[in-house]
């Protein structure tokens, strides 16, 4: 990537720690942020090189760090901006809604959607660190007419930033994913804390309810949009846990020990067994 | 408590964090287990003073650090055997059948209730550490005929073993309230993980996943012991959870983002406040 111009847009807390972490590795990295002051202490401070009046027209890689909607609303404004066969990628948790209107737009640079799967329960360039994607997951979701090449140039972007994993898939099979491995934790934590036994009994916690409980400090405003841009699987993904609460709730009422051990034992040696074979350990 | 002699009945997982932490602040430190290694380990790296034949008749403080069922056989079995006037206390994680038979026995020694709120998805004396309830809250049930006295002798017990706060309840409110912030989030995540999708998709995952699943790596012969002994509790627990993710899904699937958006908000700025105000930060 060391001959490439990338852009990121929205130096929040996923496109400040991208900044923070991949301007080596780039020819030269520009930002763009309504923050102007953001923007400033950026460029002072070396995490980004500049950020001049129109920087899509030169760059080659151009990284959407802004909401989903804002996301569409920003290539509907710049289509006629990029570079010819420029790459477009993204950090949007949700891949539906960008690559639908990739599609109908049919434009002169190439999208391949990336989910990499790290970020914390607080927001903004503030809270923006290096080691943010270390060890982490990243998903790909390439368009159709993407190339070898230029899907190689995003995964050559995953490495830089410090994840793991890389995995391809689709935007309709990485949205049914995501509905259970990241959307249905967010959603059963809020669940959680939604009771005034929260505050009332804040004293009685422990480690389990302290994780099962951490995301509930959710961004109301970004986990809306993606909430509402997924809704038929995070309904389906709600059904499936819905139906083992049931299961594990009627055992207990019946006292069927063994059903409830079951259950358990299951869950327990296919959790060990999954993170054992985690790379993340 | 440097006068007092003291007994720990179980050296696992809790049973060996306590023994390793509160030997310095005891008179002689004594433990039963059935496993002889663990004892004679135990002995040799000067975790425990010894393990006399007839412990119980020469302590002043008598700590279960073993199952449910198993506590009240221990009590049932060694009633005879305490020394007059000694305080018997535990760290199960539900006291109301500890009480009522203590109640329906009637002894000559007093039952404190106790229970520390940490722990680890891991179990046995291997895995015990002297840190483990550095900074936890630790929960006290005293019997009626407990006195003041008798109660500070467990509080300092708290203090010793590195717990920072110690809430004093009766086992009624504490069996309700611990079905919320404990065993709700177990079951909870033992059904995010009661799906083959939890293996095919564990390339997919991120923080959130790992936090919300992380205690689904669950002691099913222990749990299932707690759960069982708290059915009506836990049930309760479970409808108004189940009630607050209908919600949210109502909200989802009728595109209504003021709902979503409100509940969220709530949520955040309720957790925001319970963080900040727990010294744990």
């Amino acid at each position: 990537m060391k001959n490439k111009v990338v852009t990121i847009v929205g130096l929040g807390l996923i496109g400040g720690s991208i900044a923070r972490v991949i301007k080596p590795f780039v020819k030269k990295l520009y930002a763009i942020d309504n923050d102007k002051g953001i923007i400033k202490f950026a460029i002072e401070q070396c995490i980004i090189d500049s950020a001049p009046k129109n920087p899509l027209g030169e760059s080659d890689i151009v990284i959407l760090c802004i909401y989903p909607n804002a996301s569409l609303d920003f290539i509907n404004d710049n289509i006629d901006n990029f570079k010819k066969d420029a790459i477009l990628t993204d950090t949007v948790g949700i891949k539906t809604p960008i690559m639908q209107l990739y599609n109908k737009l049919k434009p002169h640079f190439t999208y391949i959607g990336a989910h990499p799967m790290a970020g914390k329960e607080v927001s903004g360039f503030i809270n923006s660190e290096k080691q943010l994607f270390d060890g982490a997951n990243f998903i790909i979701t390439p368009s159709d007419d993407a190339t070898d090449e230029q899907i190689s140039v995003v995964e050559k972007l995953a490495f830089a930033m410090g994840c793991d994993i890389v995995i391809r898939t689709t935007v309709d099979e990485h949205d049914r994913i995501i509905a259970y491995t990241s959307q249905l934790p967010h959603i059963i934590a809020t669940a959680m804390c939604d009771t005034p036994l929260l505050v009332k009994h804040r004293n009685f916690t422990g480690g389990s309810f302290e994780d099962v409980t951490r995301v509930a400090k959710i961004n109301e405003n970004l986990w809306s949009e993606l909430f509402l841009g997924n809704k038929q699987h995070i309904s389906e993904q709600i059904k499936i846990f819905t139906a083992s609460l049931e299961k594990i709730e009627k055992a207990i009422i019946n006292d069927d020990k063994k059903t409830l051990i079951q259950i358990m034992r299951k869950v327990r040696l296919d959790k060990e067994m999954v993170d054992n074979a985690d790379p993340k350990g």
